[in-house]
C-alpha cells in the first residue's frame, strides 16, 4: 500500500548567484527511526552562504540550506524512544551517521566518514566553540560567552576598532586586540594559551601563532575556499600547533547544550522573517549582523508564499 | 691578574656561498658552571647546511656550524658536580637556557625565549623524533629505528623509489609509500596516527595530512626557509592537527639518549675527516648520504691546518 510522499517547502538557491526563493520537494517517508520536526527557528551560518553561492565548489542545486534548527517534534517512528510528540529539539549539522565505526563508538560522529549532513534545518549548536578567544562574528560572541562561563581570560582579536566596545562591554571580554596595530600585537606576543580562529576569508596564520605561548593551539574553525599560507618554524621554535576541529559529535553536543543551559550562555540573535532571507546574506556578507541572524520559519513560511 | 684567553680553531663559512675553512678565534673564558669539551665526532645536519647558505636569513658570518657533538669532559668550573673531567658527553642545539622561567622549570629548556644556541658544537641527540614514520634521510632512519623500538608500525613515505629496500630490509620498516604514486597514497588514506615530516623543502602538506586518521598528528620538523600551503579544510574535516616540535628539553633529551642505549638504537654513520666537509655539505645538498656525516674532528683538525 503505497502512500503518495508529503510535499513540503524549503527555500533553495538554484544557482551559484545564491538567491533564496520557495522551493517544493517531497517528504523522505518516515523510517522506524525517524524523528519528524516541525522547524520553527533556523539560524544562518557563513557556510550556508558559502555553499549557496558554491565557494566550496560542491553545491548540489537545488540547494535548500540551513543546519542550525529549533523544532518541535510532530511525529516519532517506532524505534523512538528517546524523543515524543511536542518535545523542543534542536537539529545541527548532521543528519546521519553511520553508528557504527570507530569515530561514531567513540563519540566523534562528527568524523564518521559516512555522515549525512542536514542542508535544510538546525539548532544554533555552536559545538566547535570551545576553549578561548576569536574574532567577534556568529560564533565569536558565542566563544566569548562560552570562555568566560568556562572562567578563562578572553581577549577579541578583530580587526575593526568599533568591536572594542561590543567585546568588552556587551559581551563581558577581559581585552580586546586590534590585529592590524603592530605594536598591539608585539606586545600581546607569547601570552595565549589558545585562540580560536573564526576568519573565514584566506589569511596569514603567522601573526596569531606568534601571539600563542609555549604549546599553545590555534584552532581554526572558518574554511577558506583555498589553501592559507603557514610558516613552519613559527611553530617549530615553541611546540606550538594548528588544531582542526568541526562541529562535535552527540556527546559534546549534548554537554555543551546542557552546560549552556546551566550557565546562561544563549546567542545574541536577529530574527527575520523568511521573506527576508536574501537581504540577510547580503548583510552576512558585509558583517552587518549583531550576531546571528534567525529565521522565523514557522510564522513567516506561510506569508512568503 | 687577566690571562691571555686560549685560541682554538674551528671551519667556519665567511659568507652565504658557504665554503668552510679553518677560523681561529679565542675561547671564552671557563666559568664556575662551565664544562670545557674536547670535541671528538660533530655530525653534520640540514641546518648546518641552511644555515652556512644563509637560507634562514640569519647568518652572522663567520659562521662555525656543528651542533651534534660528542667529546670528552677536559676541565670543569667549579661548581661543575655533574661531570668530571674525562666524561664522554654530548653536546645538542642548546648552549645554555634560562632555568628561570617557567618552560626551564617545566623541563622544556628547548622553547626558553633565552635559549643560545650552540654554533661549534652537537651530540647525535635526535631529540625531536619520537615517534611514528617520516622522509628517509638523517632524522628519518632514527625514526624508524625509534619507532620500532617504540613497538609502532613504521611506515615509510618517500619521493624515492629506491628507498624502499633500504626503509624495509635494512631499517626493518614495516612498510613503504612512494608519495608520487596517486594509486599507493589514495589506498594509504586515513590509516596514519602520525607523520614526522622531515622534509626540508617548501612542499604541500595536504596529502600527508589525508594519510591521518582522525585525530592523528603532523609533525613537521624541517623548516622550510618559507611558508608552505595548508588547506585548512582537509584538518577540521576529521580533527587533525599540524604539531611544531624543535629539539628537546635537558629531560626528554637525557630519556632519549638512554632509551637509545637501552634499545641499542644508533644512527648510520659516514665518518669524515675534516678536510672533506665542504664535499659532505655538496653531497647532503644532493641528499648523497647514508644516513648522516660526522666529522671525525680530533684525529683529522690537526692534518687539515
Amino acid at each position: 500500500m503505497e502512500q503518495q510522499p508529503k510535499m513540503v517547502t524549503g527555500w533553495a538557491a538554484r544557482d551559484a548567484n545564491g538567491l533564496l526563493s520557495p522551493f517544493s520537494y517531497p517528504l523522505r517517508a518516515k523510517g522506524d527511526e525517524d524523528v519528524v520536526v516541525k522547524i520553527l527557528f533556523c539560524g544562518i551560518c557563513h557556510s550556508d552562504l558559502s555553499t549557496i553561492k558554491n565557494e566550496w565548489g560542491n553545491a548540489k542545486y537545488p540547494v535548500v540550506p540551513g543546519h542550525e534548527i529549533v523544532g518541535v517534534v510532530a511525529e516519532v517512528g517506532s524505534s523512538v524512544a528517546r524523543f515524543a510528540a511536542g518535545d523542543t529539539v534542536g537539529v545541527g549539522y548532521i543528519a546521519s551517521t553511520c553508528r557504527a565505526c570507530a569515530n561514531c563508538r567513540d563519540g566523534f560522529e562528527n568524523y564518521c566518514a559516512g555522515l549525512v549532513p542536514s542542508f535544510n534545518a538546525a539548532l544554533p549548536d555552536g559545538a566547535t566553540v570551545h576553549g578561548g578567544l576569536a574574532g567577534l562574528g556568529g560564533l565569536g560572541h558565542l566563544a566569548v560567552k562560552f570562555g568566560k562561563a568556562f572562567g578563562v581570560k578572553v581577549t577579541v582579536i578583530s580587526t575593526s576598532p568599533w568591536k572594542e566596545a561590543e567585546a568588552v562591554e556587551r559581551l563581558g571580554a577581559d581585552a580586546f586586540l586590534l590585529s592590524t596595530n603592530a605594536e598591539q600585537m608585539k606586545a600581546a606576543a607569547g601570552t595565549m594559551d589558545g585562540i580560536i580562529d573564526t576568519v573565514s576569508a584566506v589569511h596569514d596564520l603567522t601573526p596569531l601563532i606568534t601571539l600563542l605561548r609555549t604549546h599553545g593551539q590555534l584552532v581554526p574553525v572558518g574554511s577558506p575556499g583555498k589553501p592559507v599560507q603557514l610558516a613552519l618554524y613559527p611553530l617549530q621554535s615553541d611546540g606550538k600547533s594548528v588544531a582542526g576541529s568541526m562541529i562535535g559529535g552527540m556527546r559534546d553536543t549534548q554537554e555543551m547544550v546542557d552546560f549552556a543551559v546551566e550557565h546562561g550562555v544563549a546567542a545574541e540573535v536577529e530574527v527575520i522573517g523568511m521573506e527576508d532571507v536574501n537581504g540577510a546574506m547580503e548583510r552576512l556578507q558585509k558583517g552587518d549582523v549583531r550576531y546571528r541572524f534567525v529565521i522565523d520559519v514557522a510564522n513567516t513560511m506561510a506569508r512568503a508564499r
